[in-house]
């Protein structure tokens, strides 16, 4: 028997059949004669403790695995190979029930390698940042990216790009586009339906969207919505939500029959407000997602790892936890075969060393080891299927310092941030007026917010006040900017602004920290002006140095560059600035 | 405002739309008015207390209801009409999550007057009697009947059509029938799958199966199978089990992935064996099933209300239990806008005066009172859809006494029934001799149990011994005799069993009790051979009144008829008599 310390790689038992998730007659038999004890296992997971998912137990039982599937969970002692598992505990692998995977700033291949060591096998993605700059292409080549890896992406196709027309984005996902995909055996369901103003309103658009997806999961997105709003909400065939930042508003939109996905991602900590609400009575309605987490934070944090560390720490029991971040998830999403120790599931696993702190000792995909110890095992190909036409996609009219001019009735109103939120405060200013222009004032934190037209070179610039970003000097600008993607900036001397726009568009998008017309830091991001084609560990400490440049211009903000992406994002409360200037988001 | 014991179905509100569960874009945007309290809704239900299956509360709101969906569940005051529900409960209809709707013994509307009343809102059927005699056919029947009518009715395709090769079926339902047929909008996935022996060996009819079921529910039947077996069946990718007559059997099913389908049915009474298994750890993974009840025990004990009350008397929480009746059901069979009382979902509900005692007072089927205190409001044509083809389906072989001669090899062994159970168990009996043939002994209580094949006038008789019956004299015969429907009888004289066979047979099916060459007791069914086309009450009257015939002919089973429809089963353990004589199950 092999020990966990002695397992590696060249150990590993046959590869999977690719139709991990299809019915295969040769493999099922294969399965029943291993089930039945009349055959041997490919690979016996001995001595271990089973997370039952649907009893909610742990199971003193072996796992018998059979190509790429579960054959048994029982008293099994034949098999080529096994591994002793004694005092560890044996889980489904772990699924982001929503996430948009551009949000790591690496290619689909390097998030797996990001995340897979974290135990994660699935996850459900949304992805509009790409599909805001390069349309269905963008879709389908993500989709292409994650054939192969060793995580199960599932896709839910956006019907909100652009998310709203407050934005300019780059490429819209037309109706007919959205069926297309939908079509595809990897899309699990509608995106989140952001547009809620429109959907409120009865929008045909939005009818069209319902109407293609009838029968199908739709996402939710309901940024504080209450009362009436979020009945009629909810009462459009809506089946989750991801938004809520508050107890209150959490628990009632669970009330209307949202699965509540509690989100804790690298700017949106919801977890420690919402997770009182998980009970005896409400847990099966209530799973774990990460939104966005860039690759830092995904590698010394980690996914939903980290995440069930979190709620454990804060007296979820870790059973239940689990149960939440692998089967409601799957079921939620009918992800048929996944996120269950049982016969007939995939052998996507993970066996902690602690069950407490959510050790992840192996992570399992079709029955391999992929990751041991927090190594990535498998190997990828990093620029494995990034099409020509995903690069140079920032296209910029050119820009002067006239442009960056915010005049005094655009100045009476500016955009609060609210640290480890999203969601923003809209308040009343009073502009600081200099040559009959509002200018940035570090004194009193009110900067200057701009967002420039980067898909079309339009030259059109929305400029408005934002409070909370703290810097003291300097400017940052990123082409990150949910979801149209323009490019947006602050800071204190529009010159350093200016620089900083023009540093992120002239590497075909990127992040970039100035001072005093000086490149302090800069992140090329040029697929899609939202990726990095460079591997995971060289972006995430580029992006970490990023972030620490921004806090010693001096904002006080736990990620600077993190929150600044979503100033533009015209869909979440209150207060936005987009291409077209000053946004009171809910108010069209 | 209206109270409820003035309403009557002339106060009902306009009729629904026929595509209930389709997105309408203007049903939509009305309802968003509705919710948004900009138009009046249809219907108010206001002052009681909504069962939240989401949040396990009850929780005071008003439900406003439009155009057949629930609106918004809130603080709605306007509408065109209102019903005061006040000191009672709103509760989503109730689901049977396995029924065989012809054990009702009545065609489809009538099942429907007889379960509506009770707060039945929906059931997942699996055709499988009606296909045994009729195939496809049949089942499209069954269809055509269910359309229109104040119940969903969503269809497994059973896949086991016959039972097992060891049953003489009417029709055989291919794999090109069932794929047909899982194609209709109203399947909800593949049937039980009753061939667990064939599933065990990897039968290629079983794998074909499978195969076109791929991504669909698949409903299992797996009596008595534990341990490796039970890990190879679970493992074929059979999502639930409704045949547990233990806890611990149940238990083992539930950790292997099966959703538990907990049974209470005219003859199988499971409910209090199962009630243990449902903790806080499991109810998610329980529901509630009939699969068998005749129309005399639906008419006077109910149906999932029973069942209910029934659960509630044994110590289940009323509000978990409905949960279990109705949105664990509807999210098992992912029957999409049922089974919760929220925006969006049909209003399709009950108005409960108790919720101890599960007293119906209303059934809403999209949005209208369907039933009042027990009485059925609506109108339903009684013979509406009954194609001639399903009529005069008996053809039977003249028959003799010496048809009727029991073999002394084959007569070692016996059914032994166990009262409340469809389970036998196999026991060995000395035959008691006369004329060198094995003869019944109401003394020891071992009788004939006679099975003729009567689809294609074979002429083929399987005779064995069954002990349990306890008929002093007579004989009792039915053409319902799952899930071949050839003729079963059992019965004291040869001779009574003989006129029992032809006078079921002479009504082209049916039931008949005989005493003396007497007959004592018959009711036609004249479709299919097994069910009637006469009124419920009727047919209730008439079939307790067989039971009652039954007893006095010195039988001591509660239902003596409902398990003489068993004793040729050949999917159910331990022991059977066919067509093709006496059956050990699970040998072959």
């Amino acid at each position: 028997m092999v020990q966990i310390d002695q397992w590696n790689a060249a150990t590993a038992v046959a590869a999977s059949p690719t139709s991990l998730y299809q019915f295969d007659p040769n493999r099922w038999r294969r399965c029943l004669a291993v089930a039945q004890e009349l055959e041997p296992a490919d690979l016996l997971l001995s001595g271990g403790q089973v997370i039952n998912v649907f009893s909610g137990e742990l199971e003193r039982a072996n796992v018998a695995i059979v190509d790429g599937l579960i054959a048994g969970v029982g008293n099994y002692t034949q098999a080529a190979k096994h591994l002793d598992v004694t005092n560890r505990f044996v889980a489904p692998s772990f699924i982001d029930a929503h996430v948009h995977l551009e949000s790591a700033l690496v290619w689909v291949s390097e998030f797996a390698r990001a995340v897979v060591p974290h135990g994660t096998g699935a996850v459900v993605t949304d992805p509009h940042e790409i599909a805001n700059v390069a349309g269905l292409a963008g879709i389908a080549a993500l989709r292409v990216a994650a054939t192969g890896l060793p995580l199960r992406v599932g896709f839910t196709i956006p019907p909100c790009v652009p998310a709203s027309s407050a934005e300019s984005s780059g490429a819209i996902l037309t109706t007919h586009d959205i069926e297309t995909a939908l079509a595809w055996p990897e899309s699990v369901g509608l995106g989140e339906l952001m547009n809620y103003p429109g959907t409120l309103a009865g929008d045909a658009d939005i009818a069209a969207k319902l109407q293609i997806s009838t029968g199908r999961r739709r996402d939710g997105h309901a940024p504080g919505l209450r009362g009436p709003a979020l009945q009629a909400y909810a009462g459009s065939g809506v089946g989750s939500d991801h938004e809520s930042t508050g107890l209150e508003e959490a628990r009632e939109k669970l009330r209307a029959g949202l699965m509540i996905m509690i989100r804790e991602g690298s700017t949106e900590h919801n977890l420690t407000q919402l997770l009182p609400l998980v009970t005896d009575l409400t847990y099966p309605r209530c799973c774990f997602a990460s939104d966005d987490r860039d690759c830092h934070t995904l590698l010394q944090d980690g996914h939903i790892d980290a995440i069930l560390r979190l709620a454990i720490s804060h007296g979820l029991d870790p059973i239940r936890a689990i149960r939440m971040a692998t089967w409601n998830a799957a079921n939620y999403w009918r992800l048929d075969g996944i996120g269950a120790v049982a016969p007939g599931y995939a052998a996507n696993l993970v066996v902690l060393d602690d069950i407490q702190r959510v050790t992840v000792g192996l992570t399992f995909y079709a029955g391999q080891v992929v990751a041991k110890d927090g190594q990535f095992l498998g190997t990828v190909d990093l620029v494995q299927a990034i099409p020509a036409e995903l690069r140079d996609t920032v296209r910029l009219a050119p820009l002067g310092l006239n442009d960056l001019r915010l005049s005094l009735e655009r100045a009476g109103e500016a955009v609060e941030v609210i640290p480890g939120q999203i969601v923003t405060k809209a308040i009343r200013v009073t502009p600081i007026v200099r040559d009959g222009w509002a200018e940035s004032d570090s004194n009193q934190d009110l900067l200057k917010l701009v967002c420039v037209e980067r898909h079309r070179a339009t030259g059109r610039v929305g400029i408005g006040y934002v409070r909370g970003f703290g810097l003291r000097r300097g400017a940052l600008a990123s082409s990150i900017a949910h979801d149209a993607h323009n490019i947006v900036a602050v800071g204190v001397e529009d010159a350093d602004i200016l620089m900083a726009i023009e540093t992120v568009a002239g590497s075909g998008g990127g992040l970039a920290a100035i001072v005093d017309r000086r490149v302090l830091a800069h992140l090329p991001l040029p697929i899609a002006g939202i990726l990095s084609d460079q591997p995971l560990e060289r972006v995430a400490a580029s992006y970490a140095g990023l972030e620490a440049h921004a806090r010693e211009l001096g904002s006080t903000l736990p990620s600077p560059f993190g929150l600044l992406a979503f100033m533009a994002l015209s869909v979440i409360p209150e207060a936005r600035v987009t291409d077209r200037g000053f946004l009171r988001v809910g108010q069209s």
